[in-house]
């Protein structure tokens, strides 16, 4: 894993969305949002939530950290927002169990709203008990050490996806996804259009139209040289 | 992935399987028609279900994708019949989340009782809610595009199986069945005989013997040479 | 696969734990058991429940199974004493589906706890139901053959790890630790320790102090450089 | 994997292509084939070459073989005509060491001109040495038996590939492509086409000319937006 | 993969690092520079060179490339100075065949020194002959289209690794490692250091020292706790 | 990963098989020592070495490393004897390289024959120069640390097998197989023995003799139900 910035650092004051921003992005949900954005902003699909419903969205948090060292979680939960979500990647792989139920204690104290985290996590059916979502490489009891410094929210590669301190992560069932800071309202607005859209195109398809038809495609199909036999 | 066939086809008449003998599939679930066919038809592990507890069997309407186009699963909702499966194999492989739940919506209108794909699905939420069932090699809200034929009902490779339109696909929790359809009725035949025998067989464990009585293997695991120490 | 020790034999006494010690690891879980002894004993991370909320311990009658042959499962349930966990290694990689609901029914009867298996499962709906849990590599179908000696409560690694016959395996949703038969006590006790400790961790971090006070980190943290910007 | 058609039939006489006509796709490669053909037949990309240099084709004689099971090798090398290419697929997924020198030995005797095993090969030093190119999922020295029946010369699925009897097989360092028969001499014609537009593009090319010029694409580049800055 | 930036782009003019730097970084190789630059740069280990042996460093002209549709590469090679290496990013997972024989005569006659592709390549033994080094995620010879936008010149997300236009590329056996452009006179400074140091410490260690002599390691691992017996 | 043992220790005397032997069983080669011993000892197929054509055989210094910490090879290398090979383990799975040309020039000094190692590899051009062969999981630049004590000639888990200090490592092409110490000798014997019979049946096969007429297995198939059409 690449290192943008300097290990070794804490940026304490980072810019955040506005909630209701956030907000609305949670309720359209990744793969709405992902569209809403251009296809962009997701991350690979191995990141799987530890239980199934929950779907969130809040300010990253991010930690760049060492391969099996968690240190650099405690500083950055001090480092929490209520309604923030703290986003971890690592310096070089790592399945390590980085992340369990006494540092989501300490971590929802502060009103944050979830783990995204491009290693493993442990205590998960504590965490399900304490409805503390997690998305992960890989669910793993190995302990890890706290030994070398890593960052706190600076730029860090996670799971595929640059993610800069701030930015948007939201996550579902369907996986991660990350909107920039500065093109969340933006996002937001062509994710609610996009669901407005597809609200009446459900009624249509429940009502037994065709996407064939919806979306006018016999015509296209048929230049294409689609041939019914 | 291979392209039997000719891309650009769409065949609208497809022979099925007799309804009875599909539901009587259903009801024997993956393990036993596997085991009732010569353990043959078995799709590769990596097809999960997007949630626990479905067990259904129907007609494949198979669907031949191009990587990351999804057109021509709208041309495939247009021939499903009701009691059928969607079965959608590529021709390059691709984990693009391919089926959401607008498709859904459309699909079940027909009747349709379920997807196998060999890539992604997304809205993975929705479509529990809404009880349709899924098998997928990824779930992942990467969008696809309707730029390139593929074909429908032609034979298709889906994760390792082999699968002609018409075949009735059987699936649960242990993963994807495919069986002939012009063997259907035989298998059923082995699969509710095996059934029976299994019920037996039930009993007698449920009663405290072994199956090293039940099935007298102990003779044959001396001759092998199996020692007691 | 490596095989400890010679194919084809049966140890029939094993010595156990104390089942208040096996009953003790099982309430403290994977994680604890993991760090209490030292950071060692967990099977590889792929190693997977088929249900979620399971926690089991038990001494592991253990079985050396050639690649794609489950007879010596049958072998192996005469060996079970009430309280046991079969635990299956192979000769070589398999995930073809070596244990069911048969045998399951079986292994219950005679007071087994569950099974670990690093190869396949299948019928786990029906595992589920009966709540007869499994740890596995993978879940499929496919059918095994009865042909090969293997043994019983030999030495046998398993995904990773070198289980002894009698050794105690400890299994939750976070996965699966061994722990050696004659070092169960004392990882008892250090387990328990850490337990209470974990408990005054836990209210404080419940009270809203942070880790980097709880466990002092601010001077070490500024000691290797740690700069907030 | 999916057994098209019984287990247990050896089919004695397969159609083969013009001998002309295969030498011609082999002198094009795999690549071009793949191009000419319309972009399909290609083998997963995990199959690859034992030692890197080798370009082949040859008829295919298939083989359906069980897991770690390799008894069906020898009845099919009796099916080798000179020129002929080996292509195994597997009943259930295996990286056993199906092949190794001995039976080199006697396929090339036959005349064959290598082999396509979704599966292990051993004896890759040997092999290399005598020359015998090998296109495999996996190299390993793991032994297999000889107790259960497949069948030789029936389409098999191979590395997400269907295979007929008789189609073309074309290997080279790229992996493996798949002609049918019936379609060799219309897709020799267009990858010969192909070729001979390729051999005045690659002089263009070394000349300084960009594909941006020779294939026209600034125009619609700047039709679909594309900004330089 | 996320998509820093705009798709649609192509930045005409990057800064690059000085020549003579970045021969030295070539010199050095990627086990040296990453170690001189604390650990960081790194790509992921998936990243293998097609043929074994070459050493290269060059300013990265970065693509972000759509999955399955090599365009951009077209766009990039006009872009190239001599020395430069292409890096390409895909926008969401593929290992189609991006890349091949004429796309790299033309890369080459713009004094390009390599590719690095989180992709697929294809005539790897075309590339060999002529010489034109390729590190990637694959060998597919999956055909590509030209369909849609990606961006030439932005920050991309390569195998983990974030990479900057301009950014000093180092491959070799051992994989890619990239450097800041920034930090490339300083990287080289400690590389070139450590060289030296190598060179003594390896005339040591061929005189028969051991490292736990010439790195004092004996003491403090006594103090760990170290027992020889 | 297990760790068998405990950590912090260093075995001084090991046992080793007679010279004679373990150069017996490297002429002998992987495949043919695995069969001879019954099937038993190969490591993972992920074993692969750095480059092709080494093949040799050694008693096996174990080294029992943490994750990303390469401090035991160094204490390892003291305990190397003219003609052993050094064989790692870890703690929990890394793909860190842990090992390179510097170590090995150290390790050769020594007399050491090759590395397997469970964890990656780097330096490999050098290596490879020097002729020093080694097995692993990875190639990769990766750092490692040295914080934290292994051990040295205990029993380990390398790559699912079980090795114990002393025994006897044979490597080549095929992969990696382990020989128990004490069953060396009689391994060799069978091994020679398959040798020569091996040999007769080349020069049987060369003058164009089937495997279904020199195994005798044309009645068996067909007692099996083999038919030819």
């Amino acid at each position: 894993m690449h290192k943008p910035g300097t290990a070794g650092v804490v940026v304490q004051n980072i810019e955040r969305a506005d909630q209701t921003i956030i907000d609305g992005l949670a309720q359209c949900g990744v793969a709405t949002v992902h569209e809403a954005q251009g296809r962009k902003g997701l991350l690979a699909d191995y990141m799987t939530p530890i239980y199934p419903g929950a779907r969130i969205a809040g300010s990253a948090v991010t930690i760049l950290a060492p391969p099996c060292d968690n240190w650099m979680i405690h500083v950055a939960i001090e480092q929490l927002h209520p309604g923030d979500v703290l986003l971890l990647g690592t310096m070089a792989p790592s399945n390590a169990g980085y992340f369990g139920d006494l540092l989501a204690t300490s971590a929802m104290h502060r009103g944050c709203k979830g783990l995204i985290i491009d290693a493993g996590v442990r205590d998960v059916k504590d965490l399900t008990e304490m409805g503390f979502p997690v998305w992960s490489k890989a669910v793993h009891a190995q302990g890890t050490i706290k030994e070398t410094l890593g960052s706190v929210n600076v730029p860090v590669v996670c799971a595929d996806g640059l993610v800069n301190p701030g930015d948007i992560v939201v996550a579902d069932d369907d996986g991660v996804c990350i909107v920039r800071r500065e093109e969340a309202a933006s996002v937001l607005e062509k994710a609610n259009a996009r669901e407005a859209n597809e609200g009446g195109k459900r009624a249509r398809f429940e009502a037994g139209e065709l996407g064939l038809d919806i979306y006018n495609m016999r015509e296209r199909l048929a230049e294409k040289g689609l041939k019914y036999v």
